[in-house]
């Protein structure tokens, strides 16, 4: 058995064992049977990774050959640094595979695609009440005390 | 006087009107004296406001003939919806103004823009101790209990 | 009748009057029957016009209460320039409204709208035997000399 | 005595031998003297290929240890494809390199990184009096027979 997960960027091969983790993550959220993403919305998402126009990125985790987690991070700009930010939007991991390090080599191969971009900052969001997620979170990067706000219009 | 601010797209000759606001805005956040914002940073912002490639706006509200206020956003990617999404990233009202209306007028500019160009929700960052700003921020928006995290490299 | 054609911005609502100068012009690059444009590529294309992050436009032209006319343009980055330079990528005249200026309002609204933009150049190609084309181009831009190669893979 | 140029991504430590070759280029072109590129702009284009917000790009040929040779490409939109396109807007090798194959070297270096970029298309302009230059190109690529007007405000 595999000591550890092997992160790599994620080809257009890999869409059918991505799929579910990307069901997993976004039933996370609650977008499941009636609220479900629109395919429509998952291809769009999933033709941008491979569309060297967008900076919108999409990396994977290996373990004994099969997918186990997607992060997914996007560039924008960002009013009081010259270069661009790097918005860490989707992370997820396989429920069966938590606790062997899947999500925190995933956050660490976006820090080391960053820097290798010339990006040196890497933000998300969480639920404050994610206490699961926050617990990692705390170990690999620092909670800055801002918020969100919404407006849907 | 004035009943109330009249909010516009700042305009390249709004260059030194503009400066003091943001100037004000970033000492609210520490970015003064030695940690001052760079000029060159300033400078790299400000003239995308005006570059037709970057999907970067300024709005400025105005006040008996005088700047009063700014506000800041951009369109990025963003992997559930098809369209962009709009970041409010920077919001500042003159201090001898505060009361009048002027961030309440400039956020709603932004719903306005945004809505022209096909977007259907807006976001913000703010601190959790921020309570001024959240006091207006609770009638127009909606707090969403996500917070941020951040690495620095 | 109506002296001038009007040009304005395309509305999500011009699809189906837009359709057919679409199809008018892909059918003169021999984009037709078996060679058409996918309608996902159109549809594609289309929804960029009203993406505020793609730095995509379309212009329309109405002549009696009728589209007869379509011009879209791009803004893309340039190195020997610090804006962008504006990409006049399609211009296509109703045939049965050639020669009341249709083609000539388009180019001039596009010189406008990028000068709006802060964009002083505005670029596009045609083929060396649209002898028709070039006789209206001769009048309001300048023939650089340059020519274009491409490689299909 | 090295066979073949190594071509490779440029790196920003690459800057110093990179810029006589950017100058080069830029004298061909008649910018230099009173007309030379303003080094604000030289400075600008430089950071934007290490920008990982920007789709442009640059590689740079290695002979003998030395630079002798640069490509310069962008992605942007399309209205007839749904990716974007490749537009390979600078190519310059050392006079006194001539010959030795750098320029077909990086050119075929950008097909290769197209194609990795999931881009099936790549174009350029050359001016219709550079017979040196279509000797290379007509070997690697299609002269399409579309000509450049352009329109400066």
């Amino acid at each position: 058995m595999q000591d550890k997960p092997i992160v790599r960027a994620a080809k257009k091969h890999d869409f059918d064992a991505w799929l579910p983790l990307w069901d997993g993550y976004n039933t996370f959220y609650g977008r499941s049977g009636d609220t479900a993403l629109p395919m429509e919305i998952t291809q769009s998402t999933w033709s941008r990774f491979f569309d060297a126009y967008e900076p919108m990125h999409a990396l994977v985790a290996e373990y004994d050959g099969k997918l186990v987690g997607l992060v997914h991070f996007l560039y924008h700009r960002h009013t009081t640094i010259k270069g661009p930010t790097c918005y860490l939007q989707d992370l997820f991991t396989d429920p069966s595979l938590r606790g062997k390090g899947v999500g925190r080599a995933l956050i660490e191969a976006v820090y080391e695609k960053a820097r290798t971009d010339g990006v040196d900052r890497v933000y998300w969001q969480t639920h404050e009440t994610n206490h699961t997620a926050m617990a990692l979170y705390n170990q690999v990067a620092e909670k800055t005390g801002f918020v969100i706000y919404r407006k849907l219009m």
